[in-house]
């Protein structure tokens, strides 16, 4: 994917508990949370993920993330990279990514 | 409301996590959760809570909270009484709930 401009991040701690939800409330998006915990900070570009949804949605998908305090994202090159931020996103709401990352 | 059937329920242990995320990520059920929390088991029917939409949809979002194993109802006369599941929704999703009901 290319990218014009550099992404806006929110802080875990300015997002409401309701949007935390809808934000973990989508499979996809529960799929790329999930690969992000599995993998090492700024490891994965956006396209790597296993997910089966055309380059617009996803793109949807990492802003919604970035919007929820969920991930960060930086280009290096003509990747964008990504982060998962769980300790902060722990620290404002304890226990729910580890919910969102449970064996079912 | 009127009901016509005994309602059905689901356990909170047959619920996915994706569903439970979903049946929390709506504001008017968020509320309902809210002022169960807050009050007496079985003391609350589906027509005394403090939210801004119709019958119709007020079922709908009764049926997403029975389904999601977050309420139990049951028929008294011409009311239809409501409990939040809290302490087996809690034993299922831990931390969930107690997110869900937080001061923000």
């Amino acid at each position: 994917m290319s990218h014009r401009s550099t992404p806006e991040h929110v802080h875990p701690d300015d997002v409401p508990v309701l949007e935390a939800f809808a934000a973990l409330a989508d499979p996809v998006r529960l799929q790329l949370v999930r690969e992000l915990a599995a993998s090492e900070d700024w490891s994965r570009s956006c396209g790597t993920f296993d997910v089966p949804v055309g380059k617009a949605a996803l793109s949807h998908h990492f802003a919604v993330l970035r919007s929820t305090g969920l991930i960060e994202q930086r280009d290096a090159g003509a990747k964008r990279v990504n982060r998962l931020r769980r300790p902060e996103f722990d620290r404002r709401f304890p226990g729910l990514l580890d919910l969102a990352l449970r064996e079912e």
